[in-house]
């Protein structure tokens, strides 16, 4: 008889659709771990969540996820709802005693991730954020080569994250250029980067941000023209002890779509990454004749766990999906005590605390220090 | 109340777990459609059966297939057992009044999978061939380009698959190199390629091959060495009516891992493709003036369907086994009725029909004009 | 004193030019070796020959190429003028005891090859053909490489040469098209990868070619349409003893500019090279762990000989024009009596007899295997 | 009979023979203008010198430098000697009234620049730096693509230049690593990015910048270690105007040979180019239908002027010392009272004012406004 845990899904939006897809995928992928049983949806129209209930196989469905929360049948609950709900419900799941699974940025603001993470220590239950990109296997290679010397000591990196999805400048206003919605792509896209970064490298010790707006104002419903008051830019210095780094973000730079480029310099060589091409990663290097050496173009295999649960044989390739189904095996992995590959609250805690200090510093006009009092 | 539809999996090596996973998904990504209820999974060990029942879900396991054949809750069956067995299933499969969804190559022997082709004609049920690479929205796109006159009159095609598989010289001798198993690369790869001109542009209506084999001989497990019966690479010239081309395939191509290389040449521009990159494709416009052409890179994204059911936001790929998963749709939908992109079976014959007439080429050592008696 | 040779160039268009500029840089470049002392050049236009000779510092001009031929202060000759005249012009160059640079192809017919290559022998001066694509660093890399059994035995190849300059059916009418200019892609292109194959490999021991043409007529000055003559296409099977190959060429190849690629395959790796980056070669080697290899991308640098004397730091890039300084380089340095790099006319008339083959195999339908009785 | 200008060549180095081959080319290249006539060639070593000038055609070789500024046959002195020297040769080839080629940097402090340009207005001579890159005919293409509203208006840039000639940090302690030569990557390297952004788009007007060492010290000769002085890698973040920015400068990347990236993001489109591939631009532009768009790569091309010049073929490559053959051509251009497209002395104070207004901004960490007196 096979074990099971029964799952929670609030939120059926993009990131919800992805975590039903997850947790639907995760046992016939991996063949191990309990089988997730859909228990319970909650989405605020109750039709649509009955629909998505009927869709994605959930047991119920509801448009109050405090039906989902006090439901003893669900173990762990999966958070997609936009950001400003995810300590609300994050402290009452794991207060009602479930495990939580909730979608990147951790909360609006710090206090409230504060009280996340301070919710789930006091809960002893699983906590994690859905930061997906580390889940790549090749991400996972990168780490493992760092960590075994191929490119000897890292002494610099860059990142930069851009999409276009705001970069039509008559794209008309919404809430992304409110205020309310936090400071743009400081939080929208840095977190990402920052995970990665988390988990390759170390958290940044000192930043110097500045953000910048491309477009002063945007066209209104009603003909008017509006202020942008959040900042589809972000470009900072920063540092993780003796490393150097720079951090570009950029939410309206034209021509890019899932762009996450990563460069990391070390003593002996370098390793050159982008989302873009997620089954490529490239290094170099520096060993054998001059004459022989160049970036070395290495394509996603079975020898990258976990791509051999997906696919057998190289070069056929993952998709963004099956990063999500990675995450969420880690989770159960997390859940039944083994070390799993996961963004904790008090991970998820450092990241907030970054970009928060990213937005200090351009504030300040002048580099931030980064204490860390829990680590 | 939910439409079902009762599924029966025979197999459940690479391509079984594949649809496996396809089964599992279609309803939720799709959100239309039937639920797949997953009835009987069929493996010649009854222990690995239970397991993979237990894994992918299914109700019940059997090492006996017809068990699964005869099971009245079963209403599509997924042949995906080795080449040798698809007739015989697929044929008993029909006769019992299922559909089938069958892997490619079809079968061995032509006489074989013309024996299918009248089974299915005779079934009146759907019987499809799993050609995924087809399914791919970037390939979709190159089919409504082409069609969209975007590159002009097609008048030359360029076609190569590649994997490494057979590369290395000292693996160890094993049935892909014996006789029995077919051609080599023609059988193994060519239909993919294949698959692919057929939905593109159309059928080859003359060809003429050259097979050659990488080495002449291959080490077995008593430490002796056995002659080679097949041949890891395949090269063709073929005619699609006044189109002229070239099939390059090779499993013993070192560093290639899923190549599937289009170059497409119009009157008025060109197309290339790699399935390695399978979320990227070329166009080259021969407009405006010459300083600003060039080729352009599109990445997936949601305008190209069904993309947009996997992801909302583009640039954030697609993987091999979501193609599985359009696959599985397109069947659902043939099933129901509707027009669906499917290489069925009546299709599936005529590829097997080129493939065999480039081996009667290699034979004769000059052109072979293919004539197509249903077409 | 530096010694001096005396130069003289028949042809000032493309080809013609390239060669002075080759002729000026040589010396600085190198630092080796004697001044090309600019003599005579001539060209059929009287007022064109004294413009090009003022531009490219000839000491003296003239519209009878003959006049150039009988100087004896000219010692060397390059020959650019359109293919027909070659013959003529090599031979008497020769007659008259001077070394000769003729650009490619050799000539328009077999027996005019036939003519200059007895010449040359007969004169017992230097005779070459301006083969230059394999004089790129690069592809002496290459060859290195495969001498070195970087990449094991080489046991498959692949080439293309495509350019757009036919592409347009519209574009007018010209010589190109007719068959007096030759076959078409097969000696217009086709020369240039078997220059690179003998180089790098050898020479094609049997051939079968296909020929096409995109377009049956193009349109004409006065209105009406021209039937085609020559093919824009040729697709050739070939074997160089137990390699099989790939040779395909495409003079109407829209979006391709200057593209010759290669992909070579060995027992124990691969390497893939395109001239349209021509500072860059991919190579793969089948060694170490599966998850660490991948094709290595290897930008042209000073330990890729004779890059160095161009420029002391890498990945600054030659340039087509660079290849030529070279090839005159390895003119000079083979008529100082030392081992030249070089394609001589008995090498080119090899070139020549594989493409004749080619044409012949087309009008056979048939395999034609090549003896080669001077070798 | 042809006009002639005397060349006086300081240096022989790499940039020295850099000069001599454009001087050597320049007018068979471009056909017109005055042909250079190299008169004197100074290298302190006298039998170098002789043998510079015998390699590169000098009519006269000397070991005083001084020589050649006062030979009045000269009439235009290049300048290729280490950067102590710029400004005393400078001065005093303006002063005898020569027009001057310098190479860049202009000088190591800024005074001695500002003296440089002082001189180079009173002279009323031609004075320009060496700034090659600016002249790739695809950086042109990439200046009309802005000029004529291509990608909208501007409103973010990243350039990143980066080799890996320091990168070794077993390398030997060398004069790059002393306090003495300058701040380290930021005015060996950084310049290069300004030349192109002042081209391109501008001058910073405020900058903030973080230097650092990757290495703190390097082996010397007698074994022990010594420590590094300036700083191999410098991060830049930059406002033109209300265009944000962010420059990356790293002369120890391992992996990069002669990457300088460039990104420029604007409201309709965007532009990416890197000079590792100096042949090919890419350019997105934000129209037409989603499914449609993408960046578009275009290959190098005649209609690239003055690409036509070196070869009337597209996509054969130039490489970096047809850089420089066009530089010279547009210093006789601008000898002769033509705009010419150069960075004269006065735009290349502007360049060094930015180089030292970032150390200034490091040492100070924050911001430093850029005032610009002259402009």
């Amino acid at each position: 008889m096979t074990d099971t845990i029964g799952v929670g899904l609030i939120g059926t939006g993009y990131m919800g659709k992805c975590h039903a897809l997850a947790w639907t995928s995760a046992k016939p992928v991996f063949g191990s771990g309990p089988r997730p049983r859909l228990v319970h949806l909650a989405e605020a129209n109750i039709d649509l969540a009955r629909q998505r209930a009927e869709e994605f196989s959930f047991e119920r469905a509801t448009a109050d996820w405090r039906d989902l929360i006090t439901n003893p049948e669900v173990e762990v609950v999966s958070i997609t709802t936009p950001n400003a709900f995810h300590a609300e419900m994050a402290v009452a799941a794991l207060e009602a005693g479930k495990h939580v699974w909730c979608e990147k940025p951790m909360a609006v603001g710090f206090s409230e991730a504060q009280r996340m993470e301070a919710a789930a220590r006091k809960s002893g239950k699983v906590a994690i954020l859905g930061y997906n990109y580390i889940q790549n296997p090749l991400v996972r290679q990168i780490g493992d080569l760092i960590a075994s010397g191929a490119i000897g000591t890292v002494n610099h990196v860059r990142v930069e994250m851009d999409e276009d999805f705001m970069a039509d400048p008559e794209a008309q206003f919404y809430w992304k250029s409110e205020a309310s919605s936090g400071y743009g792509a400081l939080d929208d896209f840095a977190v990402h980067p920052l995970s990665l970064l988390r988990t390759l490298i170390g958290n940044p010790t000192r930043v110097f941000a500045h953000q910048s707006k491309p477009y002063p104002d945007r066209p209104t419903v009603d003909g008017t023209r509006r202020t942008v008051e959040t900042f589809d830019i972000a470009s900072v210095l920063f540092e993780i002890g003796s490393i150097s780094g720079v951090l570009s973000v950029n939410r309206s730079a034209w021509g890019r779509k899932g762009r996450i480029a990563l460069q990391i310099f070390g003593s002996n060589g370098s390793i050159v990454y982008d989302q873009e091409r997620m089954n490529e990663l490239q290094i170099y290097r520096a060993t054998g004749p001059a004459s022989a050496q160049g970036y070395q173009t290495i394509i996603a295999a079975p020898a990258h766990k976990p791509y051999d649960r997906f696919i057998p044989a190289p070069g056929h390739g993952l998709g963004f999906n099956d990063l999500k189904v990675i995450e969420c095996h880690e989770l159960l992995r997390t859940i039944a005590g083994e070390k799993g590959r996961v963004v904790d609250f008090t991970h998820g805690l450092e990241i907030e605390r970054t970009v928060h200090a990213m937005a200090r510093s351009h504030d300040q006009q002048g580099w931030v220090t980064i204490e860390r009092p829990g680590t």
